[in-house]
């Protein structure tokens, strides 16, 4: 007896491998799992692994398909795609029609309209959507985020899970998926938009990655994932020290500058940043936190520091405020 | 009178920032600067820079020049550069002959001799080298970390000081040096290895950043090095953060549990690999590490973990220990 295609098996077992971390699992209390299928090769592949390893777990799997309305004949790759997925194995199927208008662009647009379909139709508020996000999508996530420059959060990437959010292809390549779909005999969907290269998604899958791939020697879509993975594993552990050290320093609205002092500055600009937003102030830039911070870390007593929506952090007494500013000192008379 | 040409100012400027970072400053007190100078534009601009600086300061400026001896008429490049640096205001220059040879490729073998000459020409332990490297080869030396995809401490960059290698112009880019040393009517230097695309940075710098830029609308140089700048950040928290939980988690050889326990999984890994490396163990992975983190966050009573070198870490009565293997328990009789 032969097992499944290597490709099909691969992401069966990313699949299974998801749903067994304990955090994952604790989500599929409800004996249904949906998946978000665009008639891809990732999501199709997706679709089968996913009705595979929901069978032999007692769940049951619910495809769901928006129509965004945007290309000619979209009703009908939408009901193909449905087709195909109860093919694959979902005990049901639906396409759920949006309208794609609002702000950011097209792109924004749809992806704005498509996740608030998804979330729409979730049977339950804790429960999970599948969505079929691979390596390379992570990899020009990645890169993405490299261009917009706003540091390691940014290069961070999608999460695996991120409610009602989960990613289990994050470590499959998209070649995988396409090798998938054709040993399972079912033809995917083939998205024009994905060879448009008026957007910035596919010059990256397009151009750059091939090219990064040909001078750095290969494996660049793997270490951009294992380095978003790494990235957002630190991100994590600097973001529980913060709020750890918040709720210490905390002294009513004010914060205790003795129990920050000792932190590292990086750490002291995230509890920072989280109480001032706390605070309702808003648009902090890095330089903003660095003022702040400098409130702390050298001190010289030296004045409050002007923030956004006109208020001011200032040290008084050991405490670090957040005030409206002082009015200008009369001069003279 | 008119002031200075605007490139010339802002490699002066970057110069006398660095410098008047107190860190930096403390390495000062010879009353010497040292510039590392290869003939090209980043490094005539700042040595000009410096010698402008240093004059006002009452520190002379000492021109380092390494001869590799690599390609025909080395030693004239190296004779013309010492000269030029001389007429941009260095007090002295010297040339440093080296032969280049050693392992791992001709560029590794010719930076391990550049750099052992210019560490055996420091006139006090704790003097600085200043180096030319741009904004732009900060963003090469990310992207080359990228495609090792060792994680968030290869995307780190180059340091601004790490001594005795001190780099003030890592904010400036590289078109700015050239026009600097247009303005001061020097000639710089071009590295025909500069344009030889067997070299991997070479080809980052003339194919994929040009690509990148295009395809990321601008700006991607300036977003690498301030990334790189906020993972350096992020990471020293974490180690310094590490450091600290090490010296409290001790116990003798050992480390104790129920200190590492409350931390982030993360932060953990990061004492586990410092306590790993103190006691001998090298070559450790990410896996290993996770493995060994699994006896702290995940235990239920498994073994040992098996690590290069023939050792083992091992959980017992609350500490962790590092100990020779146990013999494989006798069957039968």
């Amino acid at each position: 007896m032969t097992g499944p295609d290597p490709a099909v098996a691969r992401v069966r077992r990313s699949v299974r491998a998801f749903l067994d971390v304990p955090e994952h699992a604790g989500h599929l209390r409800r004996g249904e799992l949906c998946v978000a299928v665009s008639g891809g090769a990732d999501s199709l592949a997706l679709t089968e692994a996913a009705a595979f390893t929901a069978r032999r777990a007692g769940l049951r799997v619910r495809a769901l398909v928006v129509d965004h309305g945007l290309q000619p004949g979209s009703a009908e790759v939408a009901r193909t795609a449905a087709g195909t997925a109860l093919w694959l194995g979902a005990n049901t199927a639906e396409v759920l029609p949006v309208s794609v208008h609002g702000p950011g662009g097209p792109e924004a647009a749809a992806r704005a309209a498509r996740y608030a379909a998804l979330r729409g139709a979730l049977p339950a508020p804790d429960a999970l959507v599948l969505l079929g996000h691979t390596r390379d999508d992570q990899a020009e996530t990645v890169l993405l985020g490299l261009g917009r420059g706003s540091g390691p959060r940014s290069l961070a990437g999608m999460r695996p899970l991120d409610p009602p959010w989960a990613r289990p292809l994050l470590d499959v390549p998209r070649s995988t998926t396409t090798a998938a779909c054709a040993a399972l005999g079912v033809r995917p969907w083939v998205d024009p938009h994905n060879a448009d290269p008026r957007f910035t998604r596919v010059r990256l899958r397009t151009e750059v990655l091939p090219l990064l791939e040909d001078v750095l020697a290969g494996g660049v879509a793997a270490a951009l994932a294992r380095t978003a993975a790494q990235l957002r594993e630190d991100g994590d552990a600097l973001d529980e020290l913060a709020a750890d050290l918040l709720d210490r320093a905390r002294a009513g609205a004010d914060l205790d500058v003795v129990v920050l002092e000792p932190a590292p500055a990086a750490l002291r600009r995230r509890v920072l940043r989280r109480w001032l937003l706390d605070a309702g102030v808003r648009e902090l830039t890095d330089a903003h936190l660095r003022s702040v911070d400098a409130l702390v870390g050298e001190w010289r007593g030296q004045g409050g520091v002007w923030l956004p929506g006109h208020v001011e952090a200032r040290r008084t007494h050991g405490k670090l405020c957040v005030v409206p500013p002082e009015p200008p000192t009369t001069r003279g008379d």
